[in-house]
């Protein structure tokens, strides 16, 4: 099985075959060609990781569209389709493009795409299209990591886990939040990763109780919960995980509290296996933080897919129906927000196994105080 | 003039005023309340930093729509609006609030919002709202700023020119270009600033032709071009500056490559006054380089506005129509790309003033050699 599966993902590598495997997608969507406008969808698929660009797949070729400031830099990113520089927008070549197509084709689009991109798209292709929705079609695939994808978010967790273990020491009483989310920042791309896959928070005290708080200048107190959430970008891929930690030394009711979230983030994960849905695994955390009388402090979902984005498919919350497969990489983050007191959070990334599921952040989850 | 300009300024900062002024525009757009529902612009009107925000205004009242996450946070940050957490997503309740509203009601939305957000809409207000384009409404007031906003701009401007004074000077050949953009980015949070405003751009040798490159491993070479691209965000406002240097000396060629960029840059400063259009800037600094036969070279429009957000209006492109207004703010920055021999830019920014334009930027704009 093992076997089997790391053969399967080696063959689904690259740009090219992700392409092949999105063709595959047309006819349940109902298309005969697809345009992709995220971003992170333009660069899974063909490669290129500029700010303007719009992917046209259909059946047999691919087509970006960028404009002259990445000339050069399509010529050498790109793979698996050709590159057209725009002069006059991207959205008016696109449309002329699907315009000069044989009939009036099938084509999906994102609806993520805002109201004004879809406007001049109508206007630019005259009646000659019909718009099909993509139904997420490119997420969808990207929610499923291959082999190279894996080994460089295994990586990307080691290298944020290893700044937290390194820049942790470094923190004490009277250290303003900003310093210290600056240290991480730092400490990340002297580690070799491109920059933090989101804005670091550092929280201390009762400011912790914000479950997204921009770090400040204030210092952190005596005997304050610091919440620290931090994530690396490594080759594109991103890390995200937060550790909880105590500057002095926590009272009896701090560390019961700090186990309850260690506790539920345990279910979660013993939870994670192929063929269980998402809304399954948030459930399973959220019953733990309830027999602890603590679920009305737990606010947000249990956490989300990760990869490209620091936010992608699929999300781990109540009620959601998706279900778990191998290869998936997830963040199991519980977290309670009690308000004058302060928030406890522990978060990892883990990628679904066969079996279950492998922890592929590795710093510490002891209660570290400072 | 400066005088009553100066109180003017004064008379309108703060969130309250801008609501207030954001309501005299509703009979220019037809319309009765306006969904705010673009970030910073929801930051901009009720101060709300949260990630998950949208604010509906109408005549007399305002209320902000958000989750449980930012319940304490809104508690502290919100001013001019009342907050409501939703527990089943923000749009669902936002419709069932303009549904309840009496009688048909024209409301304003931004064409910026997302084809699946406005269908959500649509199906949750049920027929009882009409819709009309905001017409970039809030963009339009933030593109002049208050006095606070100058303030903060300016400091922005010259932290980020102060990191790039001490940070250039451990440039050398043989140091990485993420090592370099770790410098930068860690010495702006050391500064003060809550982070770069973008990702930093730092490309030495052939990649400095790429107008948007991210830093790589790759060290810096000898006798290279390395553009510098960096900015600052400080109390939410953005800085937006960049230099080129030489590591080595440079031959005479690129000297004169040099100077013909400073003086379109010089042109387009000179363009700059209350009255004229952003395209008629963009001109002069084009023609100034056409003069030189490097306008091909030019492959950009000449600046955008700065603000909240590190692109917001003006565009500073050809043939764009914006009038000028005192108090914009503005980045200049003027750039040739050559393939093999690499790309120079100059970029600063600069205030409108009632007579011409100042500049924020402190950092010398001669060629440095290192």
């Amino acid at each position: 099985m093992a076997i089997k599966s790391e053969a399967a993902k080696l063959s689904r590598s690259g740009p090219s075959d992700r392409l092949g495997r999105l063709r595959l997608s047309f006819s349940t969507i109902g298309a005969e060609a697809i345009l992709v406008s995220h971003l992170p969808n333009v660069r899974y698929l063909c490669g290129f990781t500029g700010s303007a660009g719009l992917l046209v797949v259909d059946s047999s070729s691919a087509t970006l569209f960028t404009d002259s400031r990445y000339t050069f830099q399509a010529r050498q990113e790109v793979s698996g389709a050709r590159t057209q520089i725009c002069r006059h927008g991207l959205i008016r070549a696109v449309a002329a493009a699907l315009r000069a197509r044989k009939g009036r084709s099938r084509v999906a689009y994102s609806t993520a795409m805002t109201v004004a991109q879809k406007r001049m798209l109508d206007a630019g292709v005259g009646g000659r299209v019909r718009w099909v929705d993509d139904g997420g079609a490119v997420e969808k695939l990207r929610a499923i990591k291959d082999a190279g994808e894996l080994r460089i978010l295994r990586e990307a967790a080691e290298l944020v886990s290893a700044v937290f273990m390194r820049t942790t020491s470094d923190i004490r009483t009277g250290t303003p939040e900003l310093a210290v989310a600056a240290m991480i920042e730092s400490e990340i791309k002297r580690c070799g990763g491109s920059g933090p896959s989101f804005e670091t928070i550092v929280a201390a005290g009762a400011r912790s109780a914000w479950a997204h708080a921009r770090p400040t200048e204030r210092p952190i107190g005596k005997n304050e919960l610091v919440v620290l959430d931090q994530g690396a970008i490594l080759r594109g891929y991103c890390s995200d995980m937060t550790r909880t930690v105590f500057a002095g030394k926590a009272s009896k009711k701090i560390r019961s509290l700090y186990t309850a979230v260690l506790e539920a983030q345990e279910a979660g994960k013993q939870a994670i296996r192929p063929g269980v849905t998402a809304g399954d695994v948030d459930r399973a955390a959220r019953n733990t933080l309830k027999r602890a009388k603590l679920d009305r402090y737990f606010t947000h979902s249990l956490g989300h897919g990760l990869g490209l984005e620091v936010h992608e498919l699929p999300r781990l919350g109540k009620g959601e129906k998706t279900v778990l497969q191998e290869d998936m990489v997830l963040t199991v983050e519980p977290g309670i927000y009690l308000e004058g007191l302060g928030g406890i959070r522990i978060e990892d990334d883990v990628v679904v196994t066969s079996q279950g599921c492998e922890d592929l952040t590795t710093a510490t989850r002891d209660f570290l105080e400072l």
